[in-house]
């Protein structure tokens, strides 16, 4: 018997969180989808199976790719590129076995895949040889600038994302040459971030989101929050300029 | 009589073109306003009700917001900007009347409406007086790279977004300390654009985009696109790094 057709993998972005944000196209390729793949930590539903809960077809596979440790092994420390690289190749042979049986599988997503996408490196190994589709999302800074009532860019506004991680002299080069600016990844990049912003001029400006459009979502002032209680996945939006014609 | 409670201004971002792309609450407010206003140039249907066609309550009212011309004034003539502020305060108006009879008014916005969105001059005259809402959309760039099946960001890459209109020193300078960057407006800036992708070595690397996600739409690499053939509403998508661990 010929082997069948290998099934097509949708790689789907769910937008920021709350599940009314996420696409008409999303939810149809999720309720028809006869596999579900999401990544969890260990001891918990997972952010993006949360956000789908009761839209995905009842009889559809759910396949849990969980994350080989949480907090146990530093970042920096060359084991964890290597755990994560080899569970990645894990979560796609494991898909990979589905779709070679001609079944499609939906590939959850928080955000929008190709926008600092948790699922790429999923993609990078599958992409190539399945039949493969992206649906794009509402990105999670989207929801967080919305959340805080804060238009962040117009007309010819330059708007520059960057990473807390990068050093102060670069977060205030970079936020010396933008109208705009999202800071991602803040966490204990916090003292770091407000020296820069200070730097430049931007504290007062700057608005703080964590869980944007969740719950437990918290919004205000950057200048007013305790840089002890932030965690890795909360943003900074500096604004462009304040009003259009 | 008290007057009537006033109504709720919903700003409904509707994504990149594709209706199916526009969020679950975009499509549910759509549907149950009894009020929808938008854009449109002169003779045309109007981009952003042509993405809610077939959603709307049949007995809504429609508020079509005829941009005053269409050429024939040039943008640097200071009567654009003139004609363009009456323009949006008698739309503003003309929505307050609708919201001061106690009728909830969805404002359609293409895109993301605090992402350059057209709606933000009427929401800027009416967000301080009438209850307010504003819908998250997928932005029209997250619809082109997803169209160009380009990941555009990874881990701490630094993207930029930068309108084409930049002069070509500071196109370059963007382009020289960013791992990504989009170009917008590109039309007539065709030939500056491709000078600074040749100037800081991005020219191969680039993707163009035009009416991503749309009928007509068009992908390929930027340097192979005739610069005569390219509309202002285009994008250039300058991915950042090549593949996760």
């Amino acid at each position: 018997m010929a082997p069948p057709t290998p099934g097509m993998l949708y790689t789907v972005g769910l937008g920021p969180g709350d599940p009314e944000l996420m696409t008409l196209k999303a939810a149809r390729i999720i309720a028809g989808a006869p596999v579900i793949a999401f990544f969890a930590k260990r001891g918990r539903v997972g952010h993006a199976r949360s956000i789908v809960e009761g839209r995905i077809n009842p009889s559809a596979e759910e396949l849990r790719l969980e994350y080989p440790f949480t907090t146990e092994i530093a970042v920096r420390d060359p084991r964890y590129a290597i755990e994560l690289g080899a569970f990645y190749e894990i979560a796609a042979a494991t898909l990979a076995t589905r779709l070679d049986a001609g079944q499609d599988v939906a590939l959850l997503c928080e955000g929008d895949p190709y926008f600092y996408g948790s699922s790429l490196a999923v993609l990078d190994r599958l992409g190539g040889r399945y039949p493969s589709e992206v649906v794009p999302g509402v990105t999670g800074m989207s929801g967080c600038w919305t959340r805080a009532d804060t238009p962040m860019v117009r007309g010819d506004d330059i708007l520059t994302v960057l990473p807390g991680t990068l050093e102060e002299v670069h977060l205030v080069e970079r936020l010396s040459t933008s109208d705009a600016a999202v800071i991602m990844k803040v966490g204990r990049n916090f003292a770091k971030i407000q020296m820069a912003l200070r730097r430049t001029g931007r504290l007062d400006q700057a608005v703080y989101v964590e869980r944007g459009t969740m719950d437990g979502e918290r919004v205000g002032p950057f200048a007013q929050v305790d840089g002890q209680t932030v965690p890795y996945f909360s943003l900074v939006l500096v604004p462009g300029r304040k009003r259009a014609r």
